[in-house]
C-alpha cells in the first residue's frame, strides 16, 4: 500500500493521502496483534498449508478492501470486497460504472492487486521470509496452480525466489514495450500488472477498445506468455530445449488457442473489415478468455452464437497450469481426456495394464484421482453457485456466464455481464456467492474446502 | 410391430395396415438376412457386450423410424429418427407440433417405443433366448442404467426374467390405475407406457395439463417409483426389508424429491390458487424431470429463475441407477461426493487409508474411476454438442436446455424448447447431434465410445 501512496502523492491527490496511510498503519497494527502470540512449533503439514492459504486470502482480501471504501470510490463494503476479491484472484470482474472517475491511487491498486495475487501472495512470502523447508512446500503447493506442483530446483524457497524473478522480468518488459507504444508511464504499468496477472482490470470504461493495434497485439501476446507454465521459462534459461519440446501442455494450449481463433475468424468474418482485423481481435479475444484475463478490445457479447460459445468452452479450459492463469487448466484436462481413453482400453482389453504417462512421465495415481475430485467438487460448486444466485432473477445465461466468470476468474461473461457491463446488478447476497466462487477458482477448490471441513480441525 | 398393426385394425385406420405391414415385412427380411452368417463362438466379453448394445441401439432406431415416415406421420427421415431414438431412449422429446393429428396406431408406437426402450431391448433378449451365461451378463452390463450392475440372482438369464416381471406387473397396476380415472383405454395404456418407461411421450399437444389432478397424481406416484432401482423391489419381494432400509440411493432420491418440491412451492406460491394445487403441480414436475419423463401439467418456462435452476439441475441428477430413468443416476452422485469428503480427509490427515462405501459394502476402486471417467467424458460429449448445435444460432439457454434434455433422456428443456415447444426448430445437423446425444444418454457413454474407438477393432 506504499506504492499507491507514493502514487496519490505523485498525481497530487491529496483527499487520498490520509485514507491511504490509515490503511497502512490498519494492517501494521493487525499485522502486529498477529505475531504476539506465535506457536512454538514452526513445522507445516499439507492441512496446515492449505488452511494458512486460505485464511491469508480472506484477510487480504479483507484488508484490500478497506482503501475502496475510505477513498470513497466504492462506498459498499460487500462491493469493496468483490472488487478486491476480483483483484487479489486476478478475476478483473468489476461492480464499478465509471472507471474512468476513479483517482489515480485507486487504479494503480486495482491493477497492483492483480500482479500480487497472480503468482501468489504466499509464494513471495516463501521466497522472503525464513521458514521451515515443508512448509515452503506445502505453501507453495496450496497457492499455486495446476494438479501438482513441479520444483525448479530441489530448494523451494529457491523455486519461488526464481518464479518471481522470471515474473518481474516479464513485466518489465512487457511495461517498456507498451510505454514504447501508445501509452503514458502509468497506462503501461496498470496495463502491465493487468496483463501479467491475467487480471484483466483496465482503466478505460472500454477496457482496451482505445488503444492503437500495437498495443493491442504487445498484450495478446503476453498474455498467451503469462499463461504457459513458468518452468517451461526457467527450462529454456538453463537451455534445456529437448525437455522444453517434451512438454505435451503448452503445444495442446497453443493449438486451442489457434484453432479457436481460426474458427472465430471464419463466423465472424462479416463483423470486420479485414483479414488483419479479424485475426487481431478474435486473437485478442481468444487469448484474453483462455488466459482468463478478461481484457477486451470489442463487445464480444454481439457476436454470433457459436463464436460466444467457443468462448464459454475456454473459459473452462483456461490456462497452463502453474502459469498467472485460472480456470481448471489445461494439464488437467489433458489428464482427463488420457483416463478416458486408458479407460476404453481397458474395457475393450481387460487384460492390459496402463499408466498415465504426461511429458514422458508416468502420472501418479494422487494427482489423478486428486484431479478427478477437483472437477466434481468444482461442478458441484459451480451448480449451487447458479442456483444460489438465480435468486436474483436475472436470465440464465447472465448466470451461468457470471459464475463461469468468476469461479475461472475471468471477468466479462455474456448477456448482462458482457464485456460492456459488469457486476453491479446483483443483490449483496450474489455478490458474496460470486465472492466466494472467485476465492474458490483461484485457490483451486481444496484450502476453502479444507477450512470449512470438520476433519481439519480434528486432532 | 404387431401390436400397432392390431392397433390399426382396431381404431380403422384402414390406410395405415398396408405401411405397418411393410415395415414388419422389412424387419423380418433384415432379420433373416443378419441370421445367415453366424460366428462359430457363441462366447462375449465385455467389449462385445457394449458393441452388440451400441449396434443393436442403431438398428432398432432405424427400423423403428420406418413406420413415421410411411405412415406420412414424419415424412423426413432425420426429423422420424429423431422421435424414435427419442421414444426408445425414453427422452420424449418430439419433433411434432401436432400430437394429436396423428393417427392412433402410430401414437401407439411412440409409447410403445418408450416401454421396450425403458428396461432395456437386450435385457429383454437375454429374458428370452438362449445365449451363454458371459454374454448374457455382458449385455446385461451394457444396457442397464447406473454404475454397476446388480445381479438379482446368480443367473443372469433370471434376473432379466424378473426385471421383466415386475416391470410389466407394475405397468399394469398403472393402466388399471388410469383407467380407472378419466382416461379411456388408450389413453390409459399410452400414458402407462410413457410413465413406466418415464418416457415422456403423450398424445395430447398439452401433455398432462387437461386430464384430472387424480391422474395427474396417479402419475406423479409411479413416475418416482419406476425411478427407484429395480432391485429394491426384488428384496420388498423377497421380504428383505432389512436391505432395504439398508441402500441409500432411494434414500437420498426420495430426499431430493422432497426438498426440490418445498422449495419451488415457497418460491412460487403466488402462482398457484392453493396449497394443494401448489404441491401437485411443483410435485407433478419434480418428479417428471428428476426421472427423466418429461411429462408437465403447465408450462414450467414461466417459473421464476430460481425454480427453472432447481429443474435444470434436476435434469442432470437424473433417477436411481437400475431403474428405467436417465441423468447422471443418484448413486453415481452419492459415490463422486464420498469421493470429495474422502480426499478431504486424506488431506487433512495423509496417514489414513479409505475406502468408499455405499450401501454399508465398499465400492470397489475400478468402479470409483469408471464413474470418473463417465463424468468426464460426458462432459466433454456435453460441451462439444452445445457447441455444434449453437451454430443454429438459437440462444444459449435453448441450446443448454435442449443438449441437457437429450443427454439426460428428459423430453422438454426451457426457452425455445420448452414445454410448450418442441425441437422441430433445429437444423437437420443439430438434430443428427442430439439423436446422437439421446443414445449416448441412454447408453450411459461407454457402449457408443467403444463402438468408434479403434482399440476395439484391434485383434
Amino acid at each position: 500500500m506504499v506504492l499507491p501512496l507514493i502514487c496519490a502523492f505523485v498525481y497530487g491527490e491529496s483527499e487520498n493521502v490520509v485514507p491511504w496511510l490509515v490503511c497502512i498503519a490498519l494492517c501494521v497494527l493487525f499485522g502486529f496483534l498477529l505475531s504476539i502470540k506465535t506457536s512454538g512449533d514452526r513445522n507445516m503439514f499439507a492441512k496446515e498449508g492449505f488452511v494458512s492459504v486460505a485464511l491469508s486470502w480472506i484477510v487480504i482480501s479483507f484488508f484490500g478492501s478497506i482503501p475502496f471504501v475510505l477513498t470513497n470510490a466504492i462506498p459498499g463494503f460487500v462491493d469493496a470486497m468483490f472488487e478486491t476479491v476480483s483483484g487479489f484472484t486476478t478475476t478483473g470482474a468489476s461492480v464499478i460504472s465509471d472507471i474512468e472517475a476513479l483517482p489515480k491511487s485507486v487504479l494503480f491498486w486495482r491493477s497492483f492487486t492483480h500482479w500480487i495475487g497472480g503468482m501468489g501472495v504466499l509464494v513471495f512470502l516463501v521466497a522472503l521470509l525464513p521458514l521451515s523447508g515443508s512448509g515452503n512446500l506445502h505453501l507453495l503447493r496450496a497457492e499455486s496452480t495446476g494438479p501438482s506442483v513441479s520444483k525448479l530446483v530441489p530448494k523451494v524457497k529457491q523455486t519461488a525466489k526464481i518464479l518471481y524473478l522470471i515474473y518481474i522480468s516479464m513485466t518489465l518488459i512487457l511495461i517498456f514495450l507498451l510505454w514504447f507504444g501508445d501509452m503514458n508511464f502509468f497506462e503501461a504499468v496498470t496495463h502491465g500488472f493487468g496483463t501479467a496477472g491475467t487480471g484483466g482490470f483496465g482503466i478505460k470504461n472500454d477496457s482496451l477498445a482505445g488503444y492503437s493495434a500495437y498495443s493491442q497485439v504487445v498484450i495478446t501476446v503476453f498474455m498467451i506468455l503469462f499463461g504457459i507454465d513458468f518452468s517451461i521459462y526457467h527450462l529454456i534459461i538453463l537451455g534445456r530445449f529437448r525437455d522444453v519440446l517434451k512438454s505435451e501442455e503448452w503445444k495442446v494450449y497453443i493449438g486451442v488457442i489457434i484453432l479457436s481463433v481460426a474458427m472465430i475468424c471464419v463466423n465472424c468474418y462479416n463483423l470486420f473489415d479485414n483479414i488483419s482485423d479479424a485475426i487481431n481481435h478474435s486473437s485478442f479475444q481468444v487469448a484474453s478468455i483462455i488466459t482468463t484475463t478478461g481484457f477486451s478490445t470489442l463487445n464480444f457479447d454481439l457476436w454470433p452464437e457459436f463464436s460466444k460459445c467457443i468462448l464459454v468452452i475456454l473459459m473452462f479450459l483456461g490456462a497452463c497450469a502453474g502459469s498467472t492463469g485460472g480456470g481448471i487448466k489445461i494439464s488437467r484436462i489433458i489428464i482427463l481426456v488420457k483416463s478416458i481413453a486408458k479407460e476404453i482400453k481397458i474395457m475393450a482389453h481387460p487384460k492390459t495394464t496402463l499408466k498415465i504417462k504426461m511429458n514422458g512421465r508416468v502420472v501418479e495415481h494422487e494427482t489423478v484421482r486428486s484431479v478427478n475430485v477437483f472437477m466434481v467438487a468444482y461442478l458441484i460448486i459451480f451448480m449451487l453457485s447458479i442456483l444460489l444466485i438465480s435468486l436474483d432473477g436475472m436470465g440464465f445465461e447472465t448466470n451461468f456466464t457470471s459464475v463461469a466468470a468468476t469461479i475461472n476468474n475471468i471477468g466479462p461473461g455474456l448477456a448482462d455481464v458482457g464485456p460492456a457491463s459488469n457486476f453491479s446488478c446483483f443483490s449483496p447476497f450474489s455478490t458474496i456467492i460470486l465472492i466466494i466462487d472467485m476465492l474458490i477458482g483461484r485457490l483451486e477448490v481444496f484450502p476453502l474446502l479444507l477450512l470449512i471441513s470438520p476433519y481439519t480441525w480434528k486432532k
